[in-house]
């Protein structure tokens, strides 16, 4: 049986919070994020091997949070961190085998309110699709800035976790970085590789303001 | 000196939140959205005319619901709602004589965290402009339904109070309703005017699901 993974993304230096702890540890009513978002894929499947990808100098720190909170650190995996988005995850995605035949997702570590079920689709569909992207839909009218709307009902917000066929996603990021790389379903993309589109959940946001930071602990 | 309005379109029927109540009824922490809506209104200046649109069968109950909570209503001038969104606004709009010329701002009754600062540089900056919508930056990346990305950083998303020369409205709104108006800065962008993109703020949402009101609750 095949195996599937999670690289969990947390590169963060949490710079627009306006601290110096990264956002990804911030606590949510108590908890850090990460912890959260790391919890909410052990729910999904025990069997899922979880990648975290942290800089290197935030790896101490995150080894001590895990002791300060009990956090069951035996399941995961650790790649460094690399100079972009990009670069970390191809750092995480060097700790899979070229040989698995599996799922791997790609998930933001300050997204802890992904719900089980989206998870769920996002695996499922990508064993059927190859490339997965849980997507909500533009509550607000959309413009160009160059001051003309678009319509709304065309387009869609891409969130995470965004889901691959192993194979896929490591040829994928054999391709030089681009600017243009914006998530990695953008860098299938690139290939001509058709992404599948699925339904996400709203309460899925990306934590990186203090006003994120206040809507989650309503969430929680 | 020429005056100013807000016209506050609150013609929602709710039922995406489930219940028979509209969801402008509806309360946050203690108050209806619509009141809170008002006093910001409010707050940000005491000679604005506020025009309120209503449907027709709904202003009864909003009546007692002022008495309820006592709040003042002796300022607001009310219209009746229209068929559509478009059709409300031309209702509110036709309280206003033509050759008046100060500034109205369109505004979602839906809509109370709008901040006074947001309001102040909407009317200001459509007494240069005359054509004003206050934006927020999009947080996900942005995908066509056909599965490719499109640059986010093109685009923001538009909320209200939409601001305009009275002039410019009205003449906008003798125009033949077109499904293609999604708000009101579309139906004076339809005229070929050019519509001035000003920043607004994030906390600004339209309350229109229940997870929008647990958010709601949260930022009171």
């Amino acid at each position: 049986m095949p195996m599937d993974y999670v690289i969990i993304v947390a590169g963060g230096k949490g710079l627009r919070m306006g601290g110096d702890i990264p956002k990804q540890f911030l606590e949510v009513d108590g908890m850090p994020i990460l912890m959260r978002t790391i919890n909410r894929f052990r729910e999904y499947s025990r069997q899922l091997r979880i990648i975290l990808v942290l800089p290197e100098n935030q790896q101490s720190v995150w080894h001590s949070l895990c002791r300060k909170h009990s956090f069951d650190e035996d399941d995961l995996l650790i790649a460094d961190g690399g100079q972009t988005r990009f670069h970390s995850v191809r750092n995480g995605l060097d700790i899979i085998r070229d040989d698995e035949e599996g799922i791997v997702g790609v998930h933001d570590g300050v997204r802890p309110f992904v719900s089980t079920q989206v998870i769920r689709s996002c695996y499922e569909e990508a064993g059927k699709h190859k490339a997965v992207v849980p997507t909500i839909p533009v509550a607000e009218t959309l413009w160009h800035t160059d001051g003309f709307t678009i319509d709304r009902n065309k387009h869609v917000l891409g969130q995470t976790p965004q889901t691959f066929s192993i194979a896929l996603l490591k040829e994928a990021y054999r391709q030089p970085y681009e600017e243009s790389f914006t998530d990695d379903a953008s860098v299938v993309r690139s290939m001509g590789h058709h992404i599948m589109l699925i339904k996400g959940n709203p309460e899925n946001i990306k934590i990186t303001t203090p006003y994120d930071l206040k809507i989650a602990e309503a969430l929680v």
